[in-house]
């Protein structure tokens, strides 16, 4: 065993996932669950998600080898508010967080002398469902979980988070706060953010128009993702607002050029915008 | 049999399932395809979706009962100029353009006399590949197909159209050039500007940030469409620009108001807009 006991704090989709996956791989011989409903919990022991639960984050986190909060963004600071005065000395703390400096910056703040043993992480994976009963033993496989250590960070802490990341079949990136936060509200907060607002314009053209009663596949594809739950985005888009901002500027800016090409009939313009991003996006999925 | 000659001009993705399903009905006794390049027609007769074929639109044309024009949007003109003093004075034509109101003004322009035998028509089915090896009978099943006839069209030319539809599995709808043209500009053709401008935007600062290597199954989804045929989404934006324009400024006017309130905090604002976008989304899906 690597470890004898982990607690996961918020047994829902990622907590749920990370739990089963360990269980799997057999490296933790106790899995402690911790939440505030008691029926998400229950479900989480009859699934064999977690081997034991209690409602008391003190209970929870005492004797733990390994504590990972995998609570919404919104409620971290409080959760390791809590927990710092039961922590043992030796307590390996990490996260799963969407956006990493402002959880950062509540570790910075909450941890205290933990710190050094607290290893920021985020696993790039995930679906439209949320609580215990959408998780599954497989959603880390080929995936790829960024670590962002800090300056203070114990290496054998982080060392530790890594290898329990590998043994879900997950494939472990190191990276600043600020990279981190900068590539996803690139490639999952902004797109978030487009999906969102696009389907809520067209919502509201709806009622007269019939809109959505001749939408296609390409449709259903580019708005799947409006379909996440609206209280975990409104976090993230909280908790990197700046980086998330930033990109959007970006975008705003090649989306008016674009525009002003077609409004101009620019077709070489639109053409090597078009097969540009053609090129980008078949190596991407290729 | 339905009819006896269809002649199918520009044998590719949409014209060659087309040709497939009307095929696999049985409801022509024979299909001639027509195009430029004799390799794709000669690979459309090795598959069985035409049973002869000319690079010669007068040919093509002669003694057709229907001719469905499927060549890109910047190509229709000058089809309906070549074979206009060919059709016969019974021949009803139709066509498969992603946008309305500009097929209609080149047919206008164009077809002369004809134009009472002029069916638009729009399939909402496609792919991100073309070519008549792209091709499959099925593509039009529980799909639906728009119509859009003038106030010219002879009732019975859409009827027999509306019949051709439904042999390849399709419903028919009817309604009017400006509504179809709003309708696809925004559940079609504003998502391929903005899946093509984000992707382009990234692909802009990949280099230095390995942007793509983090992105997940959300943005494989939402950016599937700039996948597609560059030079067709050309095509469609300079026909459709006036909807699209439309379109994305209201597009753009919302999505500034969700920025503004992510810049100051608004959570519930933030959150409104989210939870109206997932609950449209859903109800679409479902
Ligand atoms: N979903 C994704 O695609 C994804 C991907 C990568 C990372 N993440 C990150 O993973 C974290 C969790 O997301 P998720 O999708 O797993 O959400 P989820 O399915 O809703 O799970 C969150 C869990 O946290 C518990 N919880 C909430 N507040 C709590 C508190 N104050 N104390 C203790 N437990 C609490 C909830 O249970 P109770 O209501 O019973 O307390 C729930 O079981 C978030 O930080 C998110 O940014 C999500
Ligand atoms: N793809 C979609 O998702 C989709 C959906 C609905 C409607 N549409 C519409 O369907 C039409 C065709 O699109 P597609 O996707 O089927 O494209 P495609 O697969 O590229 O097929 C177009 C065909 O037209 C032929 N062609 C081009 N110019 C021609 C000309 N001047 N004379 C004769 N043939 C010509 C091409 O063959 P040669 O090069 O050999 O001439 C090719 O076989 C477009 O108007 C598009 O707006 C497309």
């Amino acid at each position: 065993m690597l470890i004898q006991r982990l607690t996961i704090i918020g047994v829902g989709l990622i907590g749920g996932s990370f739990a089963r996956a360990l269980k799997r791989a057999r490296v933790c011989a106790e899995i402690v669950g911790c939440g505030r409903q008691l029926d998400n919990l229950q479900e989480a022991l009859r699934l064999g998600v977690v081997d034991h639960y209690t409602t008391d984050l003190a209970t929870a986190v005492q004797d733990a080898d390994v504590v990972v909060v995998a609570v919404p963004l919104g409620h971290i600071a409080s959760v390791f508010a809590t927990i710092r005065p039961i922590l043992a000395p030796h307590t390996i703390i990490t996260d799963v967080g969407s956006a990493k400096a402002s959880v950062v910056a509540d570790a910075y703040q909450e941890l205290g002398e933990h710190i050094c043993r607290f290893v920021p992480g985020h696993p790039i994976a995930g679906t439209e469902k949320s609580g215990v009963a959408a998780s599954f033993a497989s959603l880390f496989e080929n995936r790829r979980v960024i670590l962002t250590p800090l300056a203070e960070t114990d290496p054998q802490a982080t060392a530790l988070i890594t290898q329990l990341w590998q043994h879900t079949g997950a494939e472990v990136v190191s990276m600043s706060v600020e990279h981190h936060d900068e590539v996803l509200a690139a490639t999952s907060h902004l797109p978030h953010v487009l999906a969102y607002s696009l389907v809520d314009t067209l919502a509201q053209m709806e009622d007269r128009r019939e809109i959505f009663r001749f939408a296609a596949g390409g449709f259903r594809d580019f708005t799947r993702i409006a379909s996440s739950d609206p209280k975990m985005w409104h976090d993230i888009c909280l908790a990197n607002r700046t980086a998330i901002l930033h990109v959007l500027a970006h975008f705003n800016a090649d989306l008016a050029e674009l525009a002003d090409a077609i409004e101009q009939g620019d077709s070489a313009h639109i053409l090597s915008i078009f097969s540009r991003a053609k090129t980008a996006r078949d190596k991407f999925s290729g």
